[in-house]
């Protein structure tokens, strides 16, 4: 088997061109320069962000499939991108790659990467390759536009503002989960939905692990919730709900109550944690991985945001409240009474994260 | 003594924060939200690239002081915008941490990254933290702009045209001989000169100690370059001339034809290689971390080249000429007789970089 360690950079810069669409227009000077040159767009500002993912904090190459690995990487970064309410334009991708990783492996995460770009009309303009001496990395950095007046950012959330959540909340912790439980050290990750040893009673958790492996960006919905000020803050769950209940609520300067009974939790999610003696909301508001949109908008924006729900296709749910007395609350209604506790997951230890 | 795993990923993020000047008008959304967002510069275009910097491939920890990493890490980048003629605008920074690293490190590291942006007006607009689960890892992106008709590319030689180089070779790679050869496993790195048991008559080669662990980025001598179109196709030296000549050579579609009598060794390198064996004129074509321009330049624009080295201060070498037969050759003179080798260092292989 042919490892990257067999091939010149340049051969695997190759391989990586040969994976991708032609380069358009506005991009002057492409992969192979020192730097990449690019027309900006009129009218617009760049919005840039940068993510890496790395093997061993942030997945197993033992039930992660190398074409997940690439999709997962350009993922996160068009999640930010989504957060912001921008178009996603170009990206650069750099890899530390350990000398074992087959020639396959390298291809099939290459065409990860590019289904998902091309997908989101994105362009790899340029990146970085060298070897590692241990972890696969990929690093990438991701560029987009917007327009001034319709940039999303944490900042403007108001008491009296609603909260929001788009798509469902715990599905891609429960992948996680079960992907653990069904890998043993022999184990390979395949790239065929039927390669984890499935039962057929279990094909409707097969919805979270595609869940976890391939999250869905949401990128249109940031766009048309930019578009149309729909959302007065707004930021991407990388890091699970109670994560970002506490980032908005503390750069916008207000507090929040979460009602518990109406978060969207992922139907997989909730038959899973209930067969084994999880807590789905605990997942929800602990779990990463899921990439949904968390935002809050203004009570007479309603209408607006139905029009941004409708033309993504995205359902969205009102999950709270945005308080003005900074405490960040999950209530629980049971039988017409309410038990408010604090929201867990906001300052994550670094060793954590 | 604390390490970056006894912090929060916010207290890391504050404490990079505390060693940055603060953000100019043109960043309207810094570190701290899901993405960066910046006005472009009117009429010019983005120039964009990436380089990491990875422990054990890149540089090793027992001898290379923390400020020294940060600075080599954003010296690379800011080498690939002088090679595109573009002027710094700001960088996202990319950290993988281990465990282990001490805060002391990390600030330290921070700091020599800082001290570099800030010499050369260069923002620090965002970027990521992540732990990692061995090498320290430092992936940076660095954006410039550039007018149109000024941006630097490799492509432009051509036959008849002279190659010039940029300062001194070789001296980067003697200093990591040196610090190599001083280097017990028990040695830890210091910041000081004085660090390294230099003896009183080695006080020479510690300019190419200070050459590898402290490279300057030709910045404004790309600047230059390209504003007054002096050189006709340009990069930079980060892994060695014959490399440098060979991709100027294969983008452009010519040859070269390179005097190794008048390649301007560093003297310190002269005196290190003479001293213990080496070949200082090996060093030069195959070593890297000189971070020199090569360029190249048609015969009638000699006079703006000597403008360019006037106002950048830098002394500019002509090592060569351009020829139309595709070859890459490494004459020697000896007594009025040439003798043609051809050049090392192209194709490396990928394990190698």
């Amino acid at each position: 088997m042919n490892t990257v360690d067999d091939l010149t950079e340049r051969e695997l810069i190759a391989r990586i061109q040969a994976r991708l669409p032609p380069p358009p227009d506005w991009l002057l000077v492409g992969i192979g320069d020192d730097a990449a040159v690019v027309e900006p767009e009129r009218n617009r500002l760049d919005v840039l962000s940068v993510d890496a993912l790395v093997e061993g904090i942030h997945f197993d190459r033992r039930f992660t499939p190398a074409a997940a690995i690439g999709h997962r990487a350009l993922a996160v970064n068009l999640s930010d991108l989504a957060a912001m309410g921008a178009a996603p334009r170009l990206a650069l991708l750099s890899f530390a790659l350990p000398a074992s990783l087959s020639c396959g492996d390298f291809d099939a995460m290459v065409d990860g990467i590019a289904a998902l770009a091309v997908h989101h009309r994105l362009h790899v303009a340029g990146g970085n390759l060298t070897r590692s001496p241990g972890p696969l990395m990929i690093d990438i950095t991701i560029v987009g536009s917007a327009k001034r007046r319709q940039v999303l950012t944490r900042r403007g959330a108001r008491s009296g503002d609603d909260v929001y959540v788009s798509g469902s909340l715990g599905g891609a912790a429960a992948g996680l989960q079960m992907l653990r439980s069904r890998t043993s050290t022999t184990t390979t990750a395949t790239d065929t939905n039927g390669g984890y040893g499935l039962k057929p009673n279990e094909k409707v958790v097969e919805a979270c692990v595609q869940r976890y492996l391939y999250p869905d960006p949401r990128v249109r919905l940031g766009l048309l919730l930019g578009r149309n000020r729909a959302a007065s803050a707004c930021m991407d769950l990388s890091d699970g709900l109670g994560d970002g209940v506490t980032q908005i609520a503390a750069a916008s300067g207000v507090g929040m109550t979460i009602e518990a009974g109406v978060l969207p939790i992922d139907a997989c999610a909730r038959e899973w944690f209930s067969a084994h003696g999880g807590d789905a909301v605990t997942a929800a508001l602990t779990g990463g991985d899921d990439y949904e949109l968390l935002f809050t908008v203004r009570p007479r924006q309603r209408g607006r945001l139905r029009a941004a729900s409708r033309h993504s296709g995205v359902p969205l749910t009102r999950i709270g409240v945005c308080t003005s007395d900074r405490a960040l609350l999950l209530r629980y209604d049971s039988d017409g009474s309410w038990t408010d506790t604090p929201i867990p997951g906001g300052f994550s230890h670094f060793s954590k994260t």
